[in-house]
């Protein structure tokens, strides 16, 4: 129980998930991914799709087709980022919108697509990206299971936030497949590494 | 992979799949449910709770409280409602909206809450009932872990049709933690027996 989870921490730690999502007070990046600059995301994920956002009656008309990671990287200039969760905080108000905000900066950089990914189901993910207005900038997928996530060894236990397992807060401009920048925030809650801003220096 | 589990069903099992979320050509009930008529809830899932629907501001304030099921059913009558996933078909266009257009005939029977739980975390489920105007009428609870599903035995694996593990699609009438009545379909596409009109001749 995410309660008992709670009642288990101290204030200051418990203030800190409160705060968004960072599960200790002092954050620290208590995972080691899969994945850096020179990865090849292909080779590291060879049998992981993921699922493009689309209402329950285009999955039922798509007989719920899968998007291999071959069809979205290759011979393509990517720009992905990941996040903990369809309609929560920092993700809503400030993740989304900064890519939305500078999708035509990404398109001078001759990037061919910005995606935002994230563990949930993909009619989830396009109810959110409709709220947020954010369906004709981004391509939005979901990635149901996880695999993707864990795959790369970016996934996070977020029960105490009553999310369950979901992934880190990250984001990452791949060529061809290849990982070329790497961002992962140090907690879920941050928002310091893995905007638009910051990659767009970057790329 | 949910495109490779489609692929090794047959064409008629696949439409029945993409038809919504029956998993074989012929329904049958492929599972043991652990409640039945007369079943008491609370000593059944004696530890679980259910996380009520909100905004991911308002989890952060009540940081992140869950609802005991005591809290939830004791002295109290209960309508509830099980189903595969927000944003799914049948959940959004008939199920949520069978209940909410009868409130009043619920309130005549003396109910004292209808109730609707889906293994999807409480801020996706308040955003789908926002979405579905139903917030009013009808009190909304995430089952983030699949906690309360699996204590009954509701639990249903609908990765094929790109949710992940979810449940059943049910109905309960519930009085002072004891299944008074208790509906579940045979396939979670189905919605036959665990609609509105069905369970107000049963109360």
């Amino acid at each position: 129980m995410a309660s008992t989870i709670l009642k288990r921490t101290s204030f200051s730690s418990l203030r800190s998930v409160a705060g968004g999502l960072r599960m200790g007070a002092t954050p620290f990046r208590a995972f080691a991914a899969k994945v850096e600059a020179g990865t090849d995301l292909l080779a590291a994920a060879p049998d992981v799709s993921l699922q493009k956002a689309r209402s329950w009656d285009d999955g039922v008309s798509s007989k719920f087709a899968t998007t291999p990671l071959k069809d979205i990287f290759r011979d393509k200039r990517i720009v992905i980022f990941g996040l903990p969760g369809a309609y929560t905080g920092v993700c809503s108000q400030q993740h989304v919108p900064s890519y939305k905000n500078n999708i035509e900066k990404f398109r001078a950089q001759k990037v061919d697509s910005v995606i935002c990914v994230a563990v949930n189901d993909p009619y989830v993910m396009n109810a959110w990206a409709e709220k947020l207005e954010a369906i004709n900038a981004i391509e939005f997928y979901g990635d149901f299971d996880g695999s993707f996530h864990k795959s790369l060894g970016l996934e996070k236990d977020l029960s105490a936030a009553l999310l369950g397992p979901r992934s880190q807060r990250w984001s990452a401009f791949v060529v061809d497949g290849k990982v070329k920048v790497l961002n992962i925030e140090e907690a879920p809650s941050d928002f310091k590494v893995s905007g638009a801003d910051h990659i767009l220096k970057q790329i």
